[in-house]
């Protein structure tokens, strides 16, 4: 197999975790796990949004959150709308924006109420904000892989997209499937066609794991060229009303497989198991993560494991 | 991506799923459940086993199950791990007996009490019952990836208990991933090892979730030449104490993903999941499944859903 010697993880549990969950985590407890990622060797976070605190609650703390996250050699994100959220997100110290467009018009408007045209309308000002402030710009596309309210997405229309966010610069692309309609044959494509399309540019996905095949979708990133992933500790996200079934992928299960094959993350596995077992106790509920529960691979059986050797 | 098309799935949840349950199922909800798989396609159904019932209560029903179980056009298959077992199953009816060794010598006296060259021993009689009665046998290899007692294990180990099957004339071997200590890397050698040593022979890959990779891994072994896998309706089985941690895969999840690559395994997506949600109410706990609770990749966005299309 064809693997990449390193590969890059942005971890998202402090947004697209946090947002997901019913209950305000406090701002000492999200900065608690943000400082267990980092000590874990997390180097890029997408700490929080800049949006309406009426619409996204959970995240209402952005300003104070940032004025005390870790910054040395750590690429802080957040994720912003409009060009309210991106001038508060640049006033708050970010090191890049996270700027969201929906591939289907439908789920744009259920997502930011504004059609895919008036978001593109906004890019120029966001881009100039940024660019003035020395800000990345990091494209994201949402539901590239397929939307809940359209069915399929043109392969056409989340190129388009990715043009938009390149040709003004943006230092890199997320396709994200937003709801887990993609399996490894259309990452496959897309990756592939991505990197025939824009070779040199940075683009990352986005997966989650709504119909089990998050995993095998990374693996064919991989092996399709993909070298940058995005994944939440302990495998939290989505949506709050079926967490287990829509999380990203686990930041540590990740960092399992990917180590367990040769490929370099940069992060320890038995401190990200322990941000894991960590945010558990946060949250309170049990997280979709594995390796948490089963620990690294030579993990020598406890007894409830030897209970169950049975006839394998 | 190069794929088969078509692959055969071996439906396990009856055997490992059951027995990792800790309450007695009753024999009719099983059949129920073995009902809903045969309807929805399902060929090959690992029903049960003949093994001590002190040491696995769960299926001390192995002799009616088998008298009332769907037969037209399915392949019934039963774990024993003796000849006592083997001869059980055999009057009973199976069509297939499965025999389990372990490929360590720690995990195979935490699993049937003897070491290997006892397993070994029993092998001739067992073949020898299987073939007077036309019953097909299946050289089951736990811990092919690595043992929860002796931490890695030697590929050859692997392949010398793969030769000793099938040069007793198995129809099959399986490789399984007892306790998820595979990643795709170490699938995609041993494919190839396994297809290089015995071309032409069969063999299925039995893969378990402990660590989040059993999708990647399955993946990794259809690029590899993999074309059978056991799966589990629901994705239960492992260990009664953490069902979560470690499944099996999910049945309906791994018809979704190789449907959606073209890849066909004969069976009914949307049959399939209606069995694992009914699995559910027999079980009467949330099972790891996930397109069980996503619905098929076109399902429109439900009311659930939509509140959660914030900011992707």
């Amino acid at each position: 197999m064809q693997m990449p010697a390193r590969v890059k993880i942005r971890e998202v549990a402090p947004r697209d975790g946090f947002q997901s969950v019913a209950a305000f985590i406090p701002t000492d407890q999200k900065l608690g796990i943000i400082e267990l990622l980092v000590q874990a060797g997390v180097q890029e976070i997408e700490a929080t949004s800049f949006v309406s605190p009426k619409a996204v609650p959970q995240l209402k703390d952005a300003t104070e959150l940032m004025s005390r996250v870790p910054r040395k050699g750590v690429v802080n994100a957040a994720l912003v709308a409009n060009l309210t959220g991106a001038g508060n997100a640049v006033a708050a110290g970010i090191n890049e924006l996270v700027v969201v467009i929906s591939a289907s018009e439908a789920h744009n408007l259920a997502n930011v109420r504004c059609g895919i045209s008036e978001s593109l309308k906004n890019l120029d000002d966001i881009f100039l904000v940024a660019q003035q402030n020395g800000v990345l710009v990091n494209g994201a596309i949402a539901v590239a892989f397929g939307c809940p309210y359209q069915g399929d997405v043109p392969e056409g229309d989340v190129l388009e997209l990715s043009e938009e966010f390149l040709s003004r610069n943006a230092s890199s692309v997320i396709l994200a499937d937003t709801t887990g309609m993609a399996s490894p044959r259309r990452i496959d494509k897309m990756v592939r066609t991505f990197i025939h399309q824009f070779p040199g540019y940075r683009f990352t996905l986005h997966l989650h794991n709504n119909r089990g095949t998050a995993m095998a979708n990374l693996l064919a990133g991989l092996l399709a060229g993909a070298i940058s992933f995005d994944t939440a500790l302990g495998g939290i996200g989505g949506c709050p009303n079926v967490p287990v079934a829509a999380g990203n992928l686990a930041t540590e299960d990740v960092v399992f497989m990917l180590e367990d094959m040769g490929v370099e993350t940069g992060i320890d596995l038995d401190k990200i198991i322990r941000a894991a077992l960590e945010l558990e106790k946060v949250l309170g509920f049990t997280l979709p993560g594995q390796v948490m529960k089963s620990g690294p691979r030579l993990t020598k059986t406890t007894r409830g494991l030897a209970s169950c050797s049975k006839y394998w």
